[in-house]
């Protein structure tokens, strides 16, 4: 099934206590992922706002990203992340994602349920 | 986990009988699914190549595009696919996807099994 980007559900969302609104594309919705999942979305930050700090456990959040350059709390250490980068949280690690420059930065979420 | 793009693993493979090969970037592998799924990937489709059609069951793939413009195969009927654009593929269907432009097309796949 073809879905137009123009027609794919957007929602914005303060995202685990971070600075300002998380812009969401959803890609999908659990049930298109078999309820092994429960996120597959396009996300931009735009610049000052960021993804909070917060923790996965019996699931993975990967971070692919595909515009902008960000900060990127790898499990208590900082690392700059440009597209390309692929980022994995999970087994109980933390990660969170801030926009300190000047233009969005764009990547894509999955979030995969052990 | 932050691994960066030159540390993903790479490879180029005919898909499906199609035309050329088809660049593949992956960005987890089976075991980082939880076993739920068997490829999530940065897919490079070069000018004059495709991935053949074939069907999806019980197992749903999504091409989600992020640069270029496609002609996707619908389970039988062609659509121009473009960036932002989502694609699943499930239940018995069938798609594929050739690049008949000049520019490389870009996507995301991501195969998530019941």
């Amino acid at each position: 099934m073809f879905t137009p980007s123009d027609k794919c559900p957007r929602r914005d969302a303060c995202v685990r206590n971070g600075k300002g609104l998380i812009h969401m594309k959803d890609l999908t919705d659990q049930k298109g992922l078999y309820d092994h999942g429960r996120l597959f979305a396009h996300v931009t930050i735009d610049p000052g706002c960021s993804i909070g700090d917060h923790p996965h456990d019996h699931e993975t959040e990967f971070y692919y990203i595909i515009k902008g350059e960000g900060v990127f709390n790898d499990n208590g250490t900082e690392v700059v992340v440009r597209p390309g980068d692929i980022c994995a949280t999970g087994y109980g690690e933390v990660h969170g994602l801030e926009n300190r420059g000047t233009e969005p930065v764009e990547l894509i979420a999955l979030i995969v349920q052990e």
